[in-house]
């Protein structure tokens, strides 16, 4: 299945709306290399209209070619659950972002609002995609929604997402059949959830999906709005299922709250999180929390205390650098991967 | 990289050594199939004998072209820590298995004993593979025991396995370059977990596996030893991350004792599980497990009682077919699937 952005490549490599992470020059660089940039909204709209305007200012420096002057080429995440509609329509219109991207609210149906709402405020030039990672709400949200695009989120993904789930090689192709079962198998599917580079791509690929979202990759990209301390976190950490964990004790400690009981999210594991796992007090652990805080950098790491959300790829990452040379090069070692593969299969 | 297996076709395709539940009919199937049938010695070596008896009985009946008849073409399955050493010798010296595979030792270092005194009986022609679910145990068994194969188990995967671990999406590409770094890449990997049709297969090749093992498929194959509870349970599940779990609960239900800290299985979600997440004491919950147990066929299922193991790709699996069926369908869809990739891929 082909998405008509005349900009994007295939297979479609997409960086993660990542909440005060991806922010336009990210969006922007991986839309400048074929790929599918987003920003995130995140749940605050407070900054998304400056947001998109240099965004906008980005690409006015260096146009993509191809591209329709009045849609801008990248998309915008938004958390459904703490975002305001209203808020989010005026920055829409202001820019037409090329999609948007839901995730998390409080039920599917308040999807329905939203999806008719965006389609109609820019005549259907902002795409709708939907993040799911059950077949259930995948059939949900096809039947009320009719996305243009289901994001499809496996468990090893870094950040939030369910807190109960299956990994994408059998998530992906069970959504498939259920959509293709009740006459909804138009809708392209994205994976994401584990996806760091070319093989995880090709699998994707493999499994049905039309393209994959990495988030952990881009984490390690010189356009990530991210500090030092929280990217040579990720850089350093290897066996990324030992050294990962799903919790809810990040949030806490952050004093976030407002996600659906369902979502927690996956991090690399640290004091904070052993201590929470022995029996520490959150009081007690917030007081150590914020005394890492003010370390800066030092307070990131195996001994340190504050949030890395890292998905279980994040052993594969191994160096910072620019967005543009980690769409080119996943996109090509994925096609790579499937064609040596395919020689290799065919001499059998 | 291949595996010299005479009867044995590529990609290959394992069935796993389910306790109690794969004995010589599915083994042997599986390998009449051009597959790579394992029989489950589990932790109990008393059967295992009879067992490899009734295998050969069955390969006499029709033999396999090409197979050395001093070699039994199938394989056996052990969980280390439980099992009597001496015991599994025997057994294997009287029937050369082509492989033994290897599972949950108390520590890595048991398995070199094991690897040695097994290489030394058959004078290497059993094989050994060894199952690992993160990549330090893979670097460490491999330099311990150089095996002849790797099987490396995603979170995904139905029955025991590690209670922390990432997907097969992420694991399988981080282990291979582990391996490749330390100068062991000339160690065959078999991916596992998550994995019931050729989707997940042709991922698997993607990730660089040089085949797959499907426990959770084998369950709805004809030669299974399983019961119609348990098989119907498994054919009705759909939505495989919502629908399966991992935990301890069922072992402590069952009176299963002595797996390691850091294993526990993934089970079909049942009125025991939820019961015990909701507070109920293990003595009441064992009462009405026990009540279960007299129901027989009745006792599995959404509101039954009864351990249905079973993998994230349970909602993939639709029928019971021959174990035959199984390995030609998935062999076969995993081909197609990469050529039509391969091909749609280079059109772009």
């Amino acid at each position: 299945m082909n998405l008509a952005y005349p900009w994007v490549r295939n297979p479609i490599i997409v960086s993660a709306p990542m909440r005060l992470i991806a922010l336009a020059p990210l969006a922007v660089a991986v839309a400048k290399a074929g790929g599918f940039g987003f920003l995130a909204a995140g749940t605050d709209t407070g900054d998304l209209k400056a947001e998109l305007e240099r965004a906008r200012s980005l690409l006015q420096k260096s146009p993509i070619k191809g591209v329709d002057p009045t849609t801008l080429p990248i998309g915008v995440g938004f958390i459904n659950w703490g975002t305001n509609l209203n808020l989010a329509l005026e920055a829409i219109k202001m820019h037409t972002p090329a999609a948007v991207w839901f995730f998390a609210p409080k039920q599917n149906e308040d999807l329905i609002d939203w999806t008719e709402k965006v389609r109609k405020m820019t005549g259907g030039r902002t795409k709708v995609w939907v993040q799911i990672g059950t077949v259930t709400d995948a059939l949900h949200v096809a039947q009320a929604c009719d996305p243009d695009v289901l994001v499809v989120q496996g468990a090893d993904a870094g950040g939030h997402g369910l807190a109960q789930g299956a990994g994408i090689v059998s998530l992906l192709p069970e959504v498939a059949d259920a959509l293709r079962d009740i006459g909804m198998g138009h809708i392209p599917l994205i994976a994401a959830g584990g996806i760091v580079e070319g093989r995880g791509t090709a699998a994707c690929l493999a499994l049905g999906a039309t393209g994959v979202v990495m988030g952990t990759r881009f984490l390690a990209s010189k356009e990530a709005n991210i500090t030092k301390g929280y990217q040579d976190n990720v850089i350093r950490t290897k066996d990324g299922g030992l050294s990962t964990a799903r919790t809810g004790v990040y949030d806490i400690l952050r004093g976030i709250t407002g996600w659906p009981d369902r979502y927690n999210g996956r991090g690399i594991i640290n004091q904070s999180f052993l201590d929470s796992k022995n029996g520490l007090s959150i009081e007690d652990n917030k007081t150590l929390y914020n005394e890492a805080l003010q370390k800066g950098d030092e307070g990131w790491g195996e001994n340190g205390r504050l949030t890395a959300y890292a998905g279980s790829g994040v052993g594969l990452v191994k160096e910072v650098v620019s967005a543009q040379s980690i769409v080119e090069e996943v996109r090509g070692d994925a096609m790579e991967t499937i064609s040596k593969l395919s020689q290799a299969l065919s001499k059998l």
